[in-house]
């Protein structure tokens, strides 16, 4: 190991020292200086030279006080407003708000088996999430309607959320008209455009294609989101050994790299835009190439990832419940555990993914979304912490039962263990002969009954039919137009 | 939920303030005083009183300033030296020494199935943790043989580690009289009784019946440990709403009230006797009545129990790689890895239990020994963390290659990889139609064909001809001593 172990904490929770943290911004400002990035945008060229940046034809090498400058101008912290605004969800200071899994090509549940996305499984996790408590935040294209046509499918997929939810949710995206025909649904439902540049609604994610490289599409749909006063979320594909060094602190520099000259941009097209800084830098498994996920790289960048946006005063995006497992095994579940406990100790202000990922995120598993959605309720009780109050201390039921007494029946147990003792269908202590009298009944299946429960246990929240229509008819012309 | 929710961090590594921790020591102080525990052995009764404490039948009650007196001697740290002085550990300072399971009345492959333990098993055990780097410290009975008879079978467990380790390891204990067999074997191989009492080389468990009763076959396994100077694990069995209130503040200041007893007790017989304060507070299951593993209960006991242990300057165990999970699934896995977290965020001095734990401790598995040994490693990499250096920033590669640059074939990457990125048999990314090409391999096979491999690895370690002859020869006439 050429790691460096001198530190005296055993577990670093926070692995980078103050020094470390200098080390790799200067990195990074001297990657932003001298190597600079690719920008293919006229548009965005054009405003960045205009700023004083040095432009050679599609490189950009940047003034690190022009970027430190424009960071400066974003918000640490926004509220989004769902169409409904009890579902008002306010993003950073540690947050731990959690969306479920996006950007799925498959679907998967154990009735119906692995298969290409469609509207209907896509529909059927939308309104999961949104009878779970657990997921303030939807994501557009859990998994991706493949019955539908390529070129209108997101309109379909962000209406999905504004009828069946109502909650903030991160756009479909992808590219800068995609991303402006989802402003334009967003602007519908938040009653004109004009509000919705007031008031952010909806989130958008933008991947840098690292290292070093603002494509067009990218760089279009960050500033669609700007100019609306949309949050975007700025999060280098970093794989350590492909897309960035093997060694982590080099990785380190070009996310900050990347992400910083991406936060100047939005702030060049409105002053003030909400970014957040996201962290999705894991290793690679040189067997296959893949990321490795849930593995030490991925919660090392993390936990480095939380230090660098607190250092900038960014809100921090992260994952949770990531994992290369191809089934509801041991190797899934792990790496989701550990995935989450990443973001946790990171405290994450937007954990993207927490539920429902599987197979390296290529399908949106219905069962593992129920099993995510127990590990988020394991980690929120965590988070409630211990008491330690007159009640909770029970001096005098202690001294009633005395030496050997039994708990189980005294009026004080039943009076607290509803809130206190977790249980969850899934995780559960049951005898090994009861459980093989009652079949060896898996944890999947356990799974697959309550990702039912919770389809079942939705309600639709119901939309203003003059709302409604007009989404609608912004969908079809839209459409058509796309199809023509 | 009446749990407090108004300190300022999300996550609370540590869940209890300065104040709580006063408290709970105040009202394990007032538990002592007040209701006092049952103590049933007359010499230690006797050694009580004389020490001042006021005893009433099996009654005693502790004066505070006495236990907290007695606790001051108890050092902070300590060494054991293996047969083999190689093998040496050192316990304390958030040391994380990590032990395979122990205590298993049955045992589980896949070849041979679920069945009761049996010798044959149980030194198969003992030499895959041998095998391994990562169980610096053994447990005798990692599956009881329960083809031995039950009144010598303690010799032969012991005997097991002696012969085919040499590291350090929890003796089979559980009474007086078998502790002190197994601290008369311990002495052989440490050259005779003066040389164990010097160097402490084996660790018993000692657990008081919780609420609040010593028992006499743990006064006098923990009379007997702390005689011959050997570490002593004071390790409450609470359940919280079973054996403690099922409010935590409460269990923890049982947990307190019992343990700093038992310290007393050992510094009543040796000043200095090295003890260590075990956490195993967990939630119960209402619906079975069993114990809740690696839900939010044990992980904030843990936690809490890591800043009591500070407190007190004792070395803390824990239990890591605990579940109540019944197979290789995903519930084991998740409560596994909640429970290492805990124990590496506590960074607990000794991790009992961290190896081929499985079905509430009911079962030793070999699939769960090479799982466990496998997320040991991927802790291990997080604890070594990021080291920040010209070679891993590797600025010269990210100028070299520049905007859009593969990193996969560059020198650094193939001179570095081996060592920052992490390869694990089970922990692999890889495209789900190559595995089904592969005929869909399950975690728990490639699980199988390690703890093989592992067995494979093995190299016994030799012994002394003139040492094992001894060992021999008092485990042949305590043999017949016992069963006659």
């Amino acid at each position: 190991m050429t790691l460096s172990d001198d530190r005296p904490e055993v577990f670093r929770r926070y692995p980078l020292s103050e020094d470390d943290l200098d080390v790799i911004h200067a990195q990074a400002m001297r990657i932003l200086e001298n190597i600079g990035t690719e920008v293919h945008s006229d548009v965005m060229l054009r405003m960045l030279e205009e700023a004083g940046q040095r432009v050679d034809g599609t490189r950009v090498r940047w003034d690190a006080g022009f970027v430190m400058d424009q960071l400066s101008k974003a918000p640490s912290q926004f509220t989004l407003q769902g169409r409904d605004p009890r579902h008002s969800v306010t993003i950073g200071g540690g947050s731990l708000v959690h969306t479920p899994t996006g950007g799925a090509p498959f679907v998967y549940d154990a009735e119906r088996g692995r298969r290409d996305g469609d509207l209907e499984s896509y529909v059927e996790l939308v309104k999961m999430a949104h009878a779970s408590d657990i997921l303030p935040v939807l994501q557009s294209g859990t998994t991706e309607a493949q019955d539908l046509s390529d070129l209108s499918r997101h309109l379909e997929m962000d209406y999905a959320i504004l009828r069946w939810s109502g909650r903030p949710y991160i756009l479909y995206g992808a590219t800068g008209p995609r991303t402006r025909d989802g402003l334009a649904l967003a602007a519908i439902a938040a009653g004109g455009e004009d509000a919705l540049r007031r008031q952010p609604a909806v989130l958008g994610i933008v991947n840098p294609n690292s290292p070093l490289v603002w494509d067009s599409l990218m760089v279009e749909e960050l500033m669609a989101l700007a100019e609306f006063g949309q949050p975007v979320a700025i999060t280098p594909f970093l794989l350590a050994g492909a897309s960035a060094p093997v060694t982590l602190a080099g990785g380190l520099s070009l996310l900050i790299a990347e992400t910083l000259s991406g936060v100047a941009m939005a702030q060049l097209v409105r002053p003030g835009a909400p970014c957040i800084l996201g962290t999705f830098l894991n290793g690679v498994d040189m067997r296959s190439g893949g990321p490795s996920l849930g593995l030490p790289e991925s919660t090392l960048a993390t936990l480095a990832g939380s230090q660098l946006a607190r250092r900038y005063g960014l809100p921090l995006r992260g994952g949770g419940g990531l994992c290369s497992g191809l089934d509801m095994d041991v190797q899934t579940a792990t790496e989701s555990a550990m995935s989450l406990w990443a973001t946790y100790l990171a405290e994450c202000d937007l954990v993207v993914h927490a539920a429902g990922w599987i197979e390296g995120g290529l399908v949106a598993s219905f069962e593992k979304l129920a099993l995510d959605i127990e590990v988020l309720q394991i980690f929120e009780r965590m988070r409630a912490g211990i008491a330690v109050n007159d009640s909770q201390l029970a001096y005098d039921v202690i001294e009633e039962l005395g030496p050997g007494g039994l708990f189980l029946a005294h009026e004080h147990t039943l009076e607290h263990f509803r809130t206190e003792s977790f249980m969850s269908p899934m995780f559960r202590s049951q005898a090994y002969p009861t459980w093989v009298k009652l079949g060896s009944p898996s944890v999947a299946s356990v799974a697959t009954s309550q990702w039912q429960k919770l389809l079942e246990k939705y309600e639709d929240p119901g939309i203003d039919d003059a709302m409604d229509t007009e989404l609608r008819s912004f969908i079809d012309r839209r459409s058509a137009e796309l199809e023509a």
